[in-house]
């Protein structure tokens, strides 16, 4: 049974998980009427209290949020340090005050949306913080490899890039593994968590290695302020050692597909060619992240309401 | 009978607050509904024209609107000095001529609302000019208090700070007034208009003596240009002279209340756990902000409409 | 039958604009009602993706989304330059998986909204791009003088400006042309296109000999940084040479209508006293903007749905 809030992968089981992605399949076929709108959370108000831009996930957010009828309010903060978490808290409280059914946080610090969730009457939904935790990217990106594959137990799942700052390394580390796969991450040792393996996965710093024999190839963006920091020589060789093009991708499975939680950065984690045309399933990771994000909305919201009626 | 713009507490009667503040005691019970929306205002169009940023105002009557089934269009602009007002009314004129049912206001400069409304066929409501008026502000606090002490009649109200630069003060210091409340005004000379006594409020340099005996005691924000400006010798001689906390709150009733209109500075004008806890009714007073302003804009713009229907 | 998209006057028949218009006069009646919203658009998703800041538009095209009934989206972008096409195109990629129903674009860059629409499922709608065509301006115009004059055809219409860099020139020369008016283009000769009379116009230097006979006067906007450029000697000059005002106005037809697209520089390209009064209809230009908008929502998106009903 899925908990009131939604802050992290970490803390789902399973059945939260296989739950999730069920309601997900029926929203999906929501997406697909002409009239793409069912009154489920007619009434209900939804707020997007965004400390840090973002346009692509508010927007998902706030498509999803429609196609479930409800009002959807979008609030946009200023990037705001820790040190600032005192108002942070007072401008949650307060539009808790206004009695939102949902309240959906991104925060460029770790653990925001859990403060804001401890002080909130209404449940609280990440939409990423910091490099902790991006529930509904790693859900949509469960739902899309179980489109595609069928089942998510029993495949390798390698995950390449720049693993140590990336949120959504963490939530689909702790998604496929609670869903059976194997799971490697792949990627310059200065960009692996020292101890990476704690998390039950395995770590290679060869992508041929990594990639060898997998099911499904994640890359990650990599930040520009990495490319030109300590972490990494140049652009040029990240893109050649890290680089995803079809030429590596052979070593992968001969039906691997290719991720990217996006935006991407054309020629440096993914070439031109890969990027636009199978088996790269970019465009269905956004198609699917409606799907999921009003799953999620519906399950954290919707009680004692029909789900899929029109 | 409410006229046709609501710019300021000013012009009211007393049977024009009574009727706001009675129309608001059953929109609050929309809001305590499951589906918290209701048709009233269907096909209605509400723009919310914020020259001057403002997150939590903006927001409620977003809210409020939706609850009321309109729909809401954000402009925001610039904020904009006098000598644009031209461009202003334009900007207004050009929102008039695609049919708004009621234009919301806010601007930096005391009086562009009634220059606004000059102009327009829709109705405008301030939410917010200069130092003037802030009169749904004034309406929420007239309806918590209303809540909390069965009456208005006959209570003494004190309202600490910044009265100079306030608003908020001024358009309460109308609504408590004419509602029958005693009136005090507390905070240092420097912040205390010259001859506010003609308001028909009692003015004090004490906040002991100003508070005495009070029933509702309410804080107002100080914008941190006062504090390092001329008016205020410092934050620390201004929070320990001027700032509410439990043992300055011994010399009110027993049973007052105290309010703020947010944001707060927390230890600043009242302490952290004064503004959380009883009697402190912070919250309460955003929660009846979005009541306040559904019945508001059911007054102004819902003609021939029923109002409570579902 | 109009197309998949709208990204220029260029492209229509004189069908098309006569269905748009005709269209657009239903929608007109929605406005007018107490109601102004029609289930139309119901469960469609319309996304405003505006890389140049925007109000008037952008807010006419939600206005006109909401009263159908579709949820619109605003996705603002920073302004983007050529060089920066990639990643626009994967922005309207990215919004396009999410399924939306038709896509409003604005860009600096001329031939964005071209771009865009190649890659894209949804239908494109031209909001503006560069120096080329603004479609929505030329129709609300074709729109108004229809409703001023009773028909469009053997008129004399004059557009006066900036002809150079004025995209809703073109698409008004377009337009005009294609219903059967002769159109003259005025303008100082460094605001005048070379070769403009391929577009089938006469052009004028002199604002009298331009504006002699003329049924309908259009005056553009002047950037501030034309007026404080090369191209024209001064604003004084400027005014004093193409201003309109009643004066000069005499010599046009007695029942001539004078239009602008807005935002209006008073005193620059009109006169204070011709911007406010007839025969100035800019006022119900933007009025009429909404209904326009509507129509050619409605004709992109509606596709077996019934169009005025409630």
């Amino acid at each position: 049974m899925i908990g009131r809030d939604l802050l992290g992968i970490e803390d789902l089981g399973r059945d939260d998980l296989e739950r999730i992605l069920e309601t997900a399949r029926h929203m999906q076929e929501v997406g697909l009427r002409d009239v793409k709108r069912v009154p489920t959370l007619r009434g209900r108000t939804i707020i997007n209290l965004f400390f840090e831009s973002s346009t692509r996930t508010r927007t998902s957010f706030e498509i999803a949020g429609k196609r479930l009828s409800a009002d959807v309010i979008n609030f946009s903060a200023e990037s705001s340090s820790l040190s600032k978490s005192e108002s942070i808290l007072d401008t949650a409280r307060t539009l808790d005050a206004m009695a939102p059914d949902a309240v959906i946080v991104r925060h460029k610090v770790a653990g925001v949306p859990k403060r804001i969730a401890d002080v909130l009457d209404a449940p609280v939904i990440n939409a990423g913080d910091g490099a902790h935790e991006h529930p509904t990217q790693a859900l949509l990106d469960l739902f899309t490899v179980l489109q595609e594959k069928g089942r998510i137990d029993g495949l390798t799942v390698t995950i390449v890039g720049d693993i140590l700052h990336s949120r959504v390394a963490r939530s689909n580390v702790y998604g496929f593994r609670k869903l059976g796969a194997d799971v490697r991450v792949v990627g310059p040792p200065t960009l692996l968590p020292a101890g990476v393996e704690a998390l039950g996965v395995k770590a290679y710093s060869s992508l041929r290695e990594g990639i060898e024999g997998a099911d499904v190839v994640m890359a990650l963006r990599i930040q520009n302020e990495r490319l030109e920091g300590a972490y990494v020589p140049s652009v040029r060789e990240y893109s050649a050692a890290w680089g995803l093009d079809r030429a590596k991708l052979r070593f992968a499975k001969e039906d691997a597909i290719v991720m990217h939680p996006g935006p991407i950065n054309r020629g440096v984690e993914i070439s031109h060619d890969l990027a636009d045309r199978r088996p790269s399933v970019i465009l269905d990771q956004v198609r699917n992240g409606v799907a999921v994000r009003m799953a999620v909305l519906y399950l954290l919201t919707g009680r004692a309401q029909p789900a899929y009626g029109d």
